[in-house]
């Protein structure tokens, strides 16, 4: 059995204008700080998801130039891009406190690609006003993600009230019935809703990549890639 | 192989107030019309729910004093019970046309027993005015009954507005995730609203059975049985 | 990325006639900690869900005004409300001893609502004779909620020998295809008894929120709310 | 491409002590035809399960020996075995009406065997009361097949009554989440009763051939298979 | 039971800038005409989606203002919106031949909304070539629908190869594990391509509504809604 | 909330003839002691299930007259009844070694009803000369207990070869999609091999009752419940 | 709008080695034969699966030199290439009659490229002797082809008894559980045989192109693909 | 109950011309150190699958002719086998650095049976230049394995390329849908491409004794058994 040897993806910053980025949890620390130190040599950015706060700091033993996020459970390599405040704006918004996690994983990785974004927590139906009262506010981001757990219903209520891109992210907060984020996962693909899009349970960096790729688009194709 | 033989329970309303109820889908005609000869002989009502129009007229072919609910897909024996407004009302709603025949069921099922219900469609979330426009028509009746496919929200945003009690009846309506309506009903399992009941997908029957018992439970316990 | 910040529902009480609820399985004892305090400023009752034994330790570090009920798995901020016996009673009957928890916290839900409820363990329809010696028991109360793992049988059976509301608690006590109490909950909704009512996997005390909103139908409409 | 030729099992009769039985539902009137012509060029009995008056009609246009069983919805070539009294009744319990076509055909894969079964319609636990009629007659009963749709109750309730071998024969009756037969299914191997024993959905072929097992170990091994 | 009304929700245009759609597939021909009636009179367009040749023509004959788009399986009233070419391209992928109708509907609800829209078929990942000869094509749009069956492996493909948003529409187009869909809509949610988004299975209307969002997000935001 | 209070099924052996049986996994070691502490006190026999070494421990430590069997993951309460070689031999076959914790629950539940049992270990299908060597000791049985996991094969294919009474029980041994025994147990639900019966996944107590009541079926009805 | 066009993939016999390949479930008859057409005029052959009787007439009518199969229900267009005995046999098995579309299929895949096989018809595991007895004649093959439904044991057992390569083709015949082929499909591919490989269920055109490619190995790599 | 003794299956080198491997996952360390010490005794090699690096130390402790591999999570027993290049190459792909334990598993149970195997790590779809660079370097492998997690495209895209025989390994690798890896799995199996054949999800091991499968059948028959 020949030694095997990691081959990192390193035209992607060139082809899809985003950061190289890691799925942790499968991942020891030893092979984590491994890509982050040849994506470092290679002068990249990077974020490593789904990172808790031992191999964190496991990692952080082995390589300087990382920090932690420990809300977001994730791990960075290097500076954030320049804010590029000409893109617009995201709204990240939660049904309840449990999902903050992912939301909050959406907000950094919109951070890394020069993105500021806005959460707004606790917004769920079971008590509408809170969400009917952010209505204005809603109203002048560009994209907005939604993240929910349990039944799922907010990014629905939300898509039928407002014009804009809608991200819905399943989270995986609930039990019984809920438990695994399925149930808000199949709710938002249901949604009677017209236009909500959907990504994976708790996949926040994936949906921050959406909207990325939303906000981009806004600007003329082929220069958006290399903004 | 001795010749089995029906064995209808005659004590089911003097044990639960309530008319025996034969699920028609998976019967004959001759089996429905043998089941309702016995009950008319004992001098019952009856409510077979699940026919369609052709067992229905095969049915009446073979007993004449039947009734056929083209929207409701029942078939009735005898004539509805006095009505008992003193019971209080209920609301049927329902988040979208398609969810009419389920609505129509259970209203059919309420007036066999005595109870007169409203029906409400097209409340669905994806245009929430619609909905709390209807609020203090919503206020004054003592149970809801809220039927709702694709992602089902509408029994969660009801429920989280008003105190009463709401039963959800997800409908099979919806097509990929959504066909056939699990995910409706877990949706309304999985809800964040406090106090939300559910039946099985497509149950209108059952439940305005629920309703009937909550009806019933406001007069004093064992009384209530022969209402 | 701004700090986000927690948006309770306080109107919830006045709405709904319900006190705070908190899922506290995926919260941490700090963010639980600083619900309960808000709650606490604003003069509201609480209740927390799905809390272990250590949690509950954490959160009472932070915070003087909270009990924890160790059978429930639940903490309580404030005292329970006055007790409502003019309202009715509930019973709570069980399938087996390790449905314990779960209808201890729909015991406990109640209570905290002013609704006194008596708790019959061991019922399980594998020995029928245990169920059917508390029928003139059953019948004296309003509401019965009846929780059960394995196979579920219990409300079932229940709801065929009595006329009122029964609320099935599906329970996650089994293995092999009960495992996670999927069977138990698919059971009660396939259920050929008329009326049955169910609500998610363990969710003790959705039950309890569904009878209070029974118990309190019974008064008339707006009236109820207030109580 | 060899033509393929078909394989039939001709020792099973003296292996097994059963007769050759053919799934019929995926198989054509002339697949059917072919196999049992040489069964009974070889003097064999056959039993053709799940087979639909049209195809039966087609199968008997091609062969004379064989007679169509409409309730059951089964084909036999020969007649039946010479009846075996000595080795005890087999009752055969059915929930509902609907569930007449897999009961009729344990029946007649019993009586094909030389086993006298009797059947027990409608006594489903939703009015428990045509169950705990019937105890002592089931009490003299060597073996019990219990047929069930919805939630499938039955048997487990059976069970915790009686001390005999039970057989659950989950049937595809009913709709929503017990649609296909899958909740009576899994309702039946969490029962809590000790030693209910369950086949396929629907398989009323598959509970006679157990149950016909049960009754020749109860005479001594070796000498019951050429029974 | 009082005579249920339709309820239309006619302030859709207003609110999200898009005109009513029709799911057809669960709706009679008399309800879908009775709709499209109501919408005429306050002078809206209508898409109806799902609907057969037969249906179509049952409309037809009760409405003269419809319009039956086989391929799409749609129908429309009234006349498509005037072009806004400045809004920007979406190009339409499939897989196979087998996705037309979902790809169709695609352009078509795009087109009613003013967008026009490139139709590139056969495009599947067994025969990788066919795309990558497409993608100085692809990168000239402002969003991509891809749509694939089976597996569903194109819009993982395609994401990785190009910037823009990609929006995935899984096809039920398969067998087996494949069959309704599902493995391709798993796929796509899982895939490790980062930023696509997804909608159910099937949702052809869907994806054009997620990318005429998009589109308009790149003008500023309220303006954007009355376009 | 009124303190509950368990109820033991102390008719159970006259009913049934089955010792009690407690299923331990879900509850705790004070909760097993108090059961076994009433059931000692009625003079009666008992087995727990499930047990890991840990709380047997703890449950010894509160009460003397127990035992703890490892192997079989079990506890009992007295001493085993007293052989019954009339009622015949049970073989217990398993496809593998992991197999074996469930092989062994069966065999204890056995003997603690008085029957003896011969454990045949690692006679999987994947090397199927293990299997056919023992045929003849096969045949000596009067019930045969096949416990599989993986796919489960083993039942199907000795069903194929000997007369007797098979149960099957699915073990939760395996990975992928064999993980949790679902594979194993489906496949023996749809065995092609006629009258073989299944019990839940990793239920050997539960074939073990199976198997006494088949054991006790032979002698004459209710003589067999007191023996 | 834009028209859309079919894009063959015309160099896949040149990488791949094999015919191009339609699968024809989903398709109409005007697509089928537009593919035909162009491939006919490219000089390729094809072959189109999953076609009934009357969509195989419908595309004749169009089209003139294509060919039904109506065992294996494919169409095929053009000559099967020339025999090439020196790669070697193959033996497709099925375990009941009731899989002979499938293993057809596989049989006549295989003869458009040029490979001749055996089928082996009836050989399911319920009857293993008629398995055994056809070791000596699988031992000849170069790769094993085995089809099977319901609980799909047949693979299973085939590659513990010999060395070569066995590929398991999951068909959906049965009932219940194994109703679609899912438990067959499960049991392969949790086989405690080691080696045994998995195509999709009913894919016995897959079978055979693995098959293919696996006799082509046997000869020295590129030279393979231009056979 | 009579003591259980371990039944190897020794003539299986001689069958199937593969050295025993035993599932370490549900094993203890001292079943397992029973078996290799018979194996040993018997002269035999032996690979034990799925041990972690505690039980393989306890294990170690037990008996001193083993060797764990701990990137593969493997035991073996005694020296690997003779290289055999003429069998030919085998490449092992992996989509990501996460698959890695399973494609070393792969590696190291060719390597215990004379092949030798090069790993190709991080060649997934996403970044799809890594995989065609290497395509020159696929096409002298005279089998191939490919690895994949999350939605598995990888063995799809490959098999799309190359015309040898391709054995997909899904890995459970992922989270939300992916979670487990069912979806890689389905994936693969209901993939576009021509012939891919899969094993169980992280099933190394099996596609190991697949592709040792087919290289030997590039031999003659028997003669490769004892190779």
């Amino acid at each position: 059995m020949t030694e095997p040897q990691v081959r990192l993806d390193l035209q992607r910053r060139q082809r899809l204008g985003m950061v190289e980025a890691i799925f942790g949890e499968h991942k020891t620390s030893e092979q984590i700080a491994a890509c982050l130190s040849r994506l470092e040599a290679a002068g990249e950015l990077a974020l490593v998801t789904r990172v808790d706060q031992a191999k964190a700091a496991a990692v952080a033993d082995l390589l300087s130039n990382v920090q932690f996020h420990a809300q977001a459970r994730c791990l960075t390599l290097g500076d954030p891009a320049i804010l590029l405040p000409a893109l617009g704006e995201v709204v990240v918004l939660s049904g309840g406190t449990s999902d903050l996690p992912i939301a909050a994983e959406a907000a950094l990785a919109l951070r890394w690609h020069g993105i500021q974004s806005e959460l707004l927590l606790d917004v769920g139906v079971a008590g509408l006003q809170r969400l009917l009262d952010q209505l204005a506010r809603l109203q002048r981001a560009k994209v907005l993600i939604a993240c929910a757990g349990m039944e799922g219903s907010l990014p629905t209520v939300l898509t039928g009230l407002v014009p804009q891109p809608v991200i819905g992210v399943p989270v995986s907060v609930g039990y019984g019935v809920s438990a695994g984020g399925r149930t808000a996962l199949e709710g938002m693909l249901a949604s009677c809703a017209p236009g909500l899009v959907v990504v994976n349970i708790d996949n926040g960096y994936g949906a921050a990549m959406a909207a990325l790729r939303i906000l981009k688009a806004a600007i003329t194709g082929e220069a958006a890639v290399n903004q």
